[in-house]
């Protein structure tokens, strides 16, 4: 990244800058790292004691704070927000060159704004934006459409008939379109497939993460709005709606035709179960089962402490007789109950 | 697909009709919005007060809901069973020409019924069945064997060795017959690996997800026998046994040398840990962890409601002293039997 | 493989031959399965049992056993690991002839030791160790280092920048260097993008299994350390550093700037939330949730039994009320000392 000054950041990110507004920035760095030259940032009160011993050419830090930072600094109200504009200015993504490398196959017509990389493949009858990027070796089915200025990364997998809006990024091993798990199940147990006939429909400004997998609708399609995140290794089954700004880590399941609400937050390897609903601005914690719909906005958790094995053993064998141990208490209540009258 | 009457329906897929035999089905839709020109279905008498004021030209339904149906409509004693043939038969799946795409890699010999697409590989001595699809980008290790009529996806990776039956379905990113995860390990605590020289063999009708990952036997083999469906992103250490006709949800893990029945099913998310033998007609729910054997066919379940969170943080903090409470039950127990025996 | 005799095998792997030293070995088995000809190994005195009925040529045994096995034995101190170095000798790593495939897409040197497989990529600046295999459909971006003889299955992506040491092996669709899940907030619920300008630094002796993802860092790196073993489908966010010789079970999580020590262990689908620190030698049980760091090095479980479902609807569901089940408790406390002082 190219250096710029303190006076260079504040018009163009705005803050209220305190300190020599001609100090040099050439990097940015986290606040146990930062040294000469770096800009860094104070995201949350809790690490305001380490902004004495900063050794950063500047901060970022919250308004409120602004005062007892020794260094050069800007005061803005969200300074992680700040700290991302920064780093979006100051590490421009790299991109190659435009065009179409020999090795790649494509049978459509591409703009010639747009990047294939070596040996992908794109089918006949796909639309790609202007500016798109096709990474190595991806595959991108018959009519798909990818919107303008989309980054596919290396070794994505795109089914015949989906859509992809505007600014996607999507890393690498994540496939888009999959066959839903549909059967119908004869009388003695074996499965008929049914056809997944619809698509996934995926709107502008969506991230996808390395890994993750969306299955294609049955007979409607599958839909992940605008603004949604999806972090590596999550499981998308086919119908699932999944609402605008979204934000959803690592390891999450989403099960048939559930539907999540906009601005919601799934934490790490949650599963959201089939045929249910959640309201806007739901947060499910890491790790919780959503086994039934949500129609109050808030946090909502669902899983248990770990222990040292030992104690696990002691107290977690108990829940198999969690019932018994109620029925023990209601006893215990009558019979009290019981003595007090006659006491009395 | 091409426009078919209820009589042709009826005809090739029986069931006993009531209305016009000449009405004309052009489409399958769900209940809720299928309209004129469509065929849709009603699953469980659950949705049967949606029947009155559907817009669908014909409906699938039970025998015992026939007579509440106010448009022409099928009886049959499984409607989603008879949904599933008929949407097969009317989406028939689109196939790729047969023969080998310039940019594709092929070492072996294939017939000429097989499709292979572009920058596919397949290594020497590998094995293709008449009429298989080889999608864009899969590699195909030496000496594998693929059945007749199998479509492979984008992007699927089968090592050497491996065999997989007819009329299997593998979705991009699969990944079959890698290394098992095996290590001795040193007193001093580096792993040695061990060698994983089994294979796995899949039998036929046997469809995989998206990104699941089957991993060779150890010594022996990884085997999926006749009619599994896995659903995307599974997990299947080496040397498992999976029974025919089991189907699992997403993102289940079965760990080393499990051994799973047949009609087995199993919810998303559930891991099964290793050296452990499941019965046939077992189904495990979503999200549990099966930690034993199970020899009783049924249903099983191991997972924890979830809560709003400050209900959450109140109830299942307790979880840490449960051993306790059973202790302070039974000590009341003594001592109320003690004034009980006072006061008698 | 080729036949040995025990005396060679003892003569390269030392241990006390019990037998005919002459006795010829063509592979090895597992202990239900070996016959003539074969070796097999006794890891846990559990299946002692087994020993009196084997067929097998020969066997691995425990220093305390060896006295009532019936046919030629090797007695050491862990024939695990025996069998283990046994098993890497008999069987060699078939490998690739050296050299570049003709449909691979090489833009740097590589050394002419290497082996590059079908439609592989590697840009430019990338720096390949001497016998490294790449394996078919792999792609690897500008400026990665791989160290020598690393093995990478067909189609691993990894990504620009990223480093990886000597001898690792990785398995199909792994991703390296994939963006961490890294984004601010605006007030409407917008996600803002930090751009993930750190690396993936991984040490000597790794092994990744197939569809593990490890992102790159945001502003730090990645760090994996020598000797770690990851299995499949494991998710490794931004900025983890996982101490050497940890071995970590199939479908782990681990969050954002989660630090884990040494010789550590994890099983299956257990799930590591962020910004927390595991000590070394600790062991973390199969779907446990780890929600704050581990100071003690010792064994944690955090996972619930499973039950037959009508059990576990019967139990569980009291989990709701654990907090109102203490108190009721509390109260009967209460009212017995009560009672039990007016009738002393």
């Amino acid at each position: 990244m190219a250096a710029v000054t303190l006076a260079d950041i504040v018009a163009r990110l705005g803050g209220e800058l305190s300190g020599d507004a001609q100090t040099t920035i050439f990097r940015i760095a986290s606040l146990d790292k930062a040294g000469p030259g770096e800009i860094t940032f104070l995201s949350t009160p809790k690490y305001q004691g380490k902004l004495a011993a900063t050794q950063a050419a500047a901060v970022i830090v919250p308004v409120d704070v602004k005062s007892v930072c020794p260094v050069p600094h800007i005061a803005t109200p969200n300074p992680y927000l700040y700290f991302a504009r920064l780093a979006q200015w100051l590490n421009p993504a790299t991109r190659p060159l435009p065009g179409i490398d020999p090795t790649a196959r494509v049978l459509c017509e591409v703009p010639p704004s747009v990047s294939v990389g070596a040996t992908a493949v794109i089918a006949a009858g796909a639309n790609i934006g202007a500016n798109a990027i096709i990474g190595a070796g991806c595959t991108i089915g018959a009519d798909v459409e990818i919107g303008a200025d989309s980054l596919l990364h290396a070794n994505v997998s795109i089914y015949a008939g989906c859509r992809i809006g505007a600014r996607a990024i999507v890393h690498s091993g994540a496939v888009i379109g999959s066959d839903g798990f549909g059967f119908a199940r004869e009388a003695a147990g074996a499965w008929v497939k049914i056809p997944q006939s619809g698509r996934v429909i995926i709107g502008d400004d969506v991230e996808i993460g390395a890994n993750t997998t969306i299955d294609r609708g049955a007979l409607d399609d599958t839909v992940i709005e605008n603004g949604v995140k999806l972090d590596n290794q999550i499981q998308v089954a086919h119908n699932v709606h999944i609402g605008a700004d979204s934000a959803l880590a690592g390891c999450v399941g989403i099960a048939g035709s559930a539907r999540i609400g906009r601005r919601c937050t799934v934490g790490g390897a949650a599963m959201i179960l089939g045929h249910l609903e959640i309201a806007d601005d739901v947060h499910i914690s890491a790790g919780t089962l959503v086994t039934k719909s949500i129609v109050i906005p808030g946090s909502y958790t669902g899983s248990v402490p770990f222990l040292p094995h030992a104690d696990w053993l002691k107290n977690f064998a108990r829940l198999r007789h969690l019932d018994a141990m109620a029925d023990k208490i209601r006893a215990l209540e009558t019979r009290l109950a019981e003595l007090e009258k006659k006491s009395s």
